[in-house]
């Protein structure tokens, strides 16, 4: 204990929390709900946003092991992208999301479960940060006034009058920390509004959080009991699943759906913000994107396979192998996905939440759906579809096993096309080596798996009379599905 | 022959000629060079311009079997479209294009070898025109002065001060017939000189030509002698190959690159004009596109799976099975294809054929090749790809069969989904039917046929070091390909 002491002085450990909810609708049609934008790799093509956060705070000399609170189908990818990037986590998942106010006081149960006095660092799974070094150095700053017995907030210095943001109006410096008590939370502002308010010195709302466990769960006792009780019943209740903590789903579904700032920050005597001006974006819209990202002579920003005459201040983003190519437009967000196209003008980019609710009601699979989805074995990607076929392109990492089933409708032929193979068909096991084919008959009993060293790649090839995902009977599956 | 006389009067048939060539680049990624506009289905969905200009002429009282001027590579498409509305045609086959000058003057040898007092009606294949009755009704007229040894026109009465047209002067009346003498063609004028040129009076050049076969022979040799050299030794050299007229390419190629407006009709004392008020389009762009079709309330124009938010006056054309979007956009231009999208202000349509060229020096294969390829047989479409292996989705019409080919480099495994092939490997013939699957490992000869009565569909899964298209050695081919 003493030499812990010694490298990071009399401190408690600041325990980060990674809230990783949310579909991220309105950055459709890359992200959706089976790859919410947090996932997705949309700023940077090589890192998520999830896993950009999770970076930044791996500093085990400043941070504890992460917990992350995910929806329960995010929980592979989560569990993927963490391994990616080297990072372990305890992760926590919702049955159904409930807004912010139950997820923390999940989080604020977790940690004082180890440790009543725990800093707790509440962060949001989307967000872009320009400065890990000033984040953390607004975090230790506001880990002081946590450990003082506030909920610190980090407040933005705003750098326009955005109208899509909350504003804190800031009081009094605090007594004992840096910062400044919250004299009040300000809902989204009319652009005159904004002006007024950076006038006065406001400053955005992160959504970022310090607190420690015990006051937080007082301040839910005092303020929110309904949620502290469903948060408290659900974990108590919470299952082991491989790895991951799986909340009580009739115990979570009693938490009334409300932010962690209605339920909890617009009511407590006890909120403060430091402020902090490092480059910071919530990432919210596809202009929000184009902003964060570096741009061209033009203003464009490109990414994939792109061709652009006399366009201007764009963002172009080709997935997949197509061709993308704008002629003679300004200020417009081209997104194109395999299976989904979005063109819009990057004012109204904030629509495309609008336009995804309208792409649910006329049930549209592309509104939720990707095409590739990604399960604990790996991936599959639809790539034709007809009468009565369809053909897949199916990834298994090695070791991955999907589940022993069956189908009552179609009979499938594997390709392999890369690694290898070990097919279960009946009673009988065999090795189906790169450019080999093997035949499941309508009925048969199946499982595929990869014992090899590198990810094994196949086609295959559905033929039936309904080749829907429904007709799959999972008789066994290692993933507990 | 008193009989025919009885029906026709005593008017010689005329004997119309569309002219197929053209690239149609302006309508990228819709139209591209493996499957040009005039055969695409951009306007209507059920009938190419080809096809609808076709049976424009198919009465055949009026007309005798048309005459089809197409670029080689366009042979197998031209004869289908034909098959598919019931109509046969004489097909000329250009080896390269040179022009239509060349075409003029080959359709007019090939009339007069049959009659060489033919009225001659040249067609583009192209164009859109809203009133068929209308169209006959001036072509008759026209042809009045064509037997009196004029070179006529059909001049449109323009609706707007286009600047993309040429346009015509007429001067007096004809003393014989129907129509005017031309005064003078201009060139694509200025606003300012479109708007003299409507208040004078002045008529779109359309494009549209009647001559009697001799007459234009003669103002050949006056004004054209290499073209009329070259199209007359290039037909006479010509090859018949299945049921084409294939011209003699050494020949051809003599054949100077002119337009036979600045070859012939600029210098001619006989060029007559037609007025004509029929609705009509050249399609040249996607705007004009956009002018030719049937709006909704809001001005869009919109061709399958199309979602929008607050989009006016665009056009949003989404082609195979993906969704398209647009929010809060104006007087656009969306197309998306499998494989390729252009999003474009429709005023600046006209810069597709720029953005092609690009495309086409920076060697994106998209500039000219479509993913579905046609072929005699059917077609053939890449659904995936990845680093040693290939799938396509390939149709064989009943009675098609490939070529008897092998390959270097990869071996084959096909899956029929739908229909019944015949397939030859070595010495072996096989029947292959739906959910059946068959192995073609590498070097194997092998031949793929459909004897049944429906479309064969299957599934080509290729796996090697090398899959592309040049990897076909072609031993025999009942196409003589």
């Amino acid at each position: 204990m003493g030499s812990e002491m010694a490298s990071s002085g009399a401190a408690p450990e600041i325990r980060p929390v990674i809230l990783c909810g949310g579909s991220g609708t309105r950055l459709w049609p890359a992200s959706r709900e089976s790859m919410p934008k947090q996932f997705a790799r949309l700023v940077d093509p090589v890192q998520s946003t999830f896993q950009a956060t999770a970076l930044r705070v791996a500093d085990q000399a400043l941070f504890a092991k992460p917990t992350v609170i995910a929806a329960a189908e995010s929980r592979f990818i989560a569990a993927e992208q963490l391994a990616q990037v080297g990072l372990s986590a305890d992760i926590l998942l919702e049955p159904q999301g409930r807004d912010s106010a139950a997820a923390v006081a999940v989080a604020a149960l977790h940690a004082a479960s180890a440790d009543p006095q725990a800093i707790v660092l509440i962060m949001a799974a989307d967000h872009v940060i320009g400065d890990a070094d000033a984040f953390r150095a607004a975090v230790a700053a506001a880990a002081e006034g946590a450990r003082a017995g506030q909920i610190m907030t980090l407040g933005i210095e705003p750098t326009r009058p955005a109208t899509d943001y909350g504003y804190i109006r800031r009081g009094s410096a605090l007594p004992a920390a840096a910062g400044y008590a919250v004299e009040r939370f300000v809902e989204k502002p009319t652009q005159a509004g904004a002006e007024r308010l950076i006038a006065d010195g406001a400053l955005w709302n992160s959504g970022y959080f310090l607190f420690r466990a015990d006051v937080m769960l007082a301040e839910l006792a005092a303020f929110a009991p309904d949620t502290l009780a469903g948060a408290r019943a659900a974990l108590e209740a919470a299952a082991r699943d491989l790895d991951f903590i799986r909340l009580d789903a009739a115990a979570f579904a009693t938490c009334p759906k409300i932010s962690i700032d209605y339920a909890v920050m617009e009511r407590t005597g006890r909120a403060g913000v430091v402020p902090v001006s490092f480059p910071w974006s919530d990432v919210g819209t596809w202009d929000a994107v184009w902003q964060v990202l570096d741009h061209d002579a033009a203003g464009n920003a490109l990414r994939g396979r792109v061709e652009l005459i006399d366009t201007k201040n764009s963002l172009v983003h080709s997935a997949g192998d197509g061709l993308t190519t704008v002629v003679g437009l300004e200020d417009v967000v081209v997104v194109t996905t395999p299976d989904a196209v979005l063109v819009a003008s990057k004012a109204r980019s904030g629509a495309v939440k609008e336009l995804v609710g309208q792409l649910r009601a006329k049930a549209h699979p592309e509104a939720d759906a990707h095409l590739r989805m990604y399960r604990p074995w790996g991936w599959y990607q639809r790539i034709d579809i007809g009468e009565r076929f369809q053909v897949k392109r199916i990834q298994v990492v090695p070791g991955g096993r999907l589940s022993l089933q069956k189908h009552y409708h179609r009979a499938e032929h594997w390709v392999v096309v890369k690694g290898t193979a070990e097919v279960t068909v009946d009673e009988r096991v065999a090795l189906v080596h790169e450019n080999e084919a093997i035949y499941l008959p309508i009925g048969s009993m199946h499982r595929l798996s990869n014992p090899g060293k590198i990810p094994l790649e196949l086609i295959e090839v559905q033929v039936g009379s309904y080749t829907g995902e429904d007709d799959i009977i999972r008789v066994e599956d290692i993933y507990g599905r």
